[in-house]
């Protein structure tokens, strides 16, 4: 195998490929990229059993070939290069020679026999949406997932597509996260469970750029994700995702209007008080013309107001700040509206559209304030 | 004591007091921060008893009073609070209460008593230096002080003033760096060991601007700097420091000048195949035209040249690639000229008026390259 590509293109493709290495596995061929070189393309694999990566780099092809390397000693090498046009060449004992201008590495690599090829999946009509819109739609749900392997279907997000409307949503049993974003087009009802992990490896890949476009595929098992020259794959988690719409209402007691920043810079403050194995909540006062926020911890205490707008009852309610703030961090609105029914009931923070959903669980707070 | 400042001036200063402030210490005092008020200046004050800061806030004293303050809570509470007047208000039982626009926070201080204060030492005539030059010196030479306490006066830097030389000076067993500076003045011979940490500390403070002057005095048994609004005062490490000029030497039977950028950037290449625990020296083949550079380890191999010009002879050399990344980080010229005895003799990187001296032991390796 013999190939020249471009420092930034071999870099390029690395970077991407690393996303499914694993770190540390009990196959070390995990912990290598593929270069498969053939007549017509230079492709680098790398899979860690869950996801599974397929990236097409530039490059001249002089002889084809294929290789695995260890990930991690290639992509430093490969990073440290000058910025000029890379050879990589390996003879029959895989060793590989890399060199670019005067400097020379040879690596030992392996046969790629034992590697796990990425499992082929149906391709029928893609779910079609731009680069923007998934990784977007990730960063404001993917927070929420429960981040312990307890209960499985936690770990993933639902995505699910009805007619023209993918609904995205995420739970740990504390909070629920939904998004909604419309599409082009109507497809077929689907409901799947991807890993966290997929979404948040991925969502590193993706342009982010409106312009750029991504085709989704689905089967039982799988869902890939093709962007540009790269093909993701990923497990899906199997079973039943929480029948989340009997968790939902539009039942409120108080409405309250507020300025997002305001509000997350006071919560933000508030929480300086709190030391993390504490999980003291903030107590959220809510009369007429103004929120106020309380917080009492060994350190010392604070309290703050916030002009606002407030439809309803008054209310005391307590919350833990992570979930208040992990969800207006990612809405986009300079004012956002919270629903409250009762102390104990799950507050919402939605937009009219119900674009956004955040349901968030109150936390029992002891008596006296 | 009740005092009204900016938001900035008291983060300003309250950062230059925490690079004082222990972060655990068998002393509770010495993790806060005192703030004295008299008639006419608001003082942040902290020490760590090898370190003492001093600085000076604008501000409007409403009234006059002192006290300590847990530095890590006080500082937090500030970096958060909104950029506009802060008030802070203490109690007869130390309680502070910190208000800015419509966020109050309340924390329990304590009596600044115990805390001790800082030494008083006899100013005569001041050293003077721009905040550019101490903060660049000490960036150029405070890599190789001695990391561990076996030798305590490894752990320091020398600072030697003869006439109008300002010369620095550290060492750790393996390579020497000394930096020396023209002063504007003559001063009397001058000869101290300053800390390692209090220079780390205080590059952290300074401006860095070639325009903002430094004022240094001495005593047996410390060191101050002023500058701005800020005091700094360091105990000095007792003792003789090592008598380096006996190991410097301006023979050499090679020299060779080399693009100090190429030279850095294949030396870093060249340490990806060595892992930290291996500690594999970089082989440096010196010929007529050219500098090849070699590494052997357990991961792979690696060479490369590097176009050179040479004087003298011959040379096969192994160095500890960090040593040399060191001390060519840190020098700002194009092209560096490397003075070299023979395999087992040191090597210096000088210029040719000897402003910066770097001296590094080579490294054995065995035999066949």
């Amino acid at each position: 195998m013999k190939i020249v590509c471009s420092k930034s293109d071999l870099l390029n493709g690395v970077q991407i490929a690393l996303k499914a290495v694993s770190a540390k596995s009990t196959m070390p061929i995990l912990e290598c990229i593929v270069i498969e070189v053939t007549s017509n393309q230079i492709k680098l694999i790398s899979n860690d059993m869950e996801l599974g990566i397929e990236t097409i780099i530039n490059g001249e092809i002089v002889e084809e070939g294929v290789i695995a390397i260890n990930a991690k000693i290639f992509s430093e090498i490969v990073r440290k290069l000058p910025e000029n046009d890379v050879t990589i060449q390996t003879d029959d004992n895989f060793k590989a020679t890399i060199t670019c201008e005067k400097s020379k590495f040879e690596i030992l690599g392996k046969t790629s026999e034992e590697f796990p090829s990425l499992p082929t999946i149906t391709k029928n009509k893609p779910i079609i949406l731009s680069q923007f819109s998934l990784k977007e739609v990730i960063r404001q749900t993917v927070f929420s997932i429960a981040d312990n392997e307890s209960n499985k279907i936690m770990t993933g997000e639902l995505f699910e597509i009805e007619k023209n409307e993918l609904r995205v949503v995420s739970l740990d049993g504390h909070r629920i996260s939904i998004r909604k974003i419309q599409l082009n087009q109507e497809y077929e009802d689907t409901k799947v469970i991807v890993p966290g992990k997929t979404l948040i490896e991925i969502s590193k890949i993706l342009s982010g750029e409106v312009s750029d476009e991504l085709q989704i595929y689905t089967s039982d098992k799988h869902i890939l994700f093709e962007f540009d020259k790269t093909t993701v794959l990923s497990r899906l988690i199997e079973g039943e995702f929480f029948k989340i719409d009997q968790m939902l209402s539009n039942d409120y007691e108080t409405k309250v209007t507020i300025n997002k920043k305001e509000f997350l810079n006071c919560i933000d403050r508030a929480t300086l008080l709190v030391k993390e194995s504490e999980k003291k909540p903030i107590i959220v006062n809510i009369t007429d013309s103004d929120l106020e926020l309380k917080i009492n911890s060994s350190i010392g205490s604070m309290n703050e107001e916030i002009d606002i707008r407030k439809e309803g009852k008054d209310i005391l309610i307590g919350f833990n700040p992570k979930f208040l703030i992990d969800a207006l961090r990612v809405i986009d609105d300079e004012e956002v509206d919270i629903y409250l029914f009762n102390p104990k009931a799950p507050c919402f923070i939605r937009d009219k559209e119900e674009n956004y959903v955040y349901l968030i669980l109150p936390v029992n707070f002891s008596g006296a304030v």
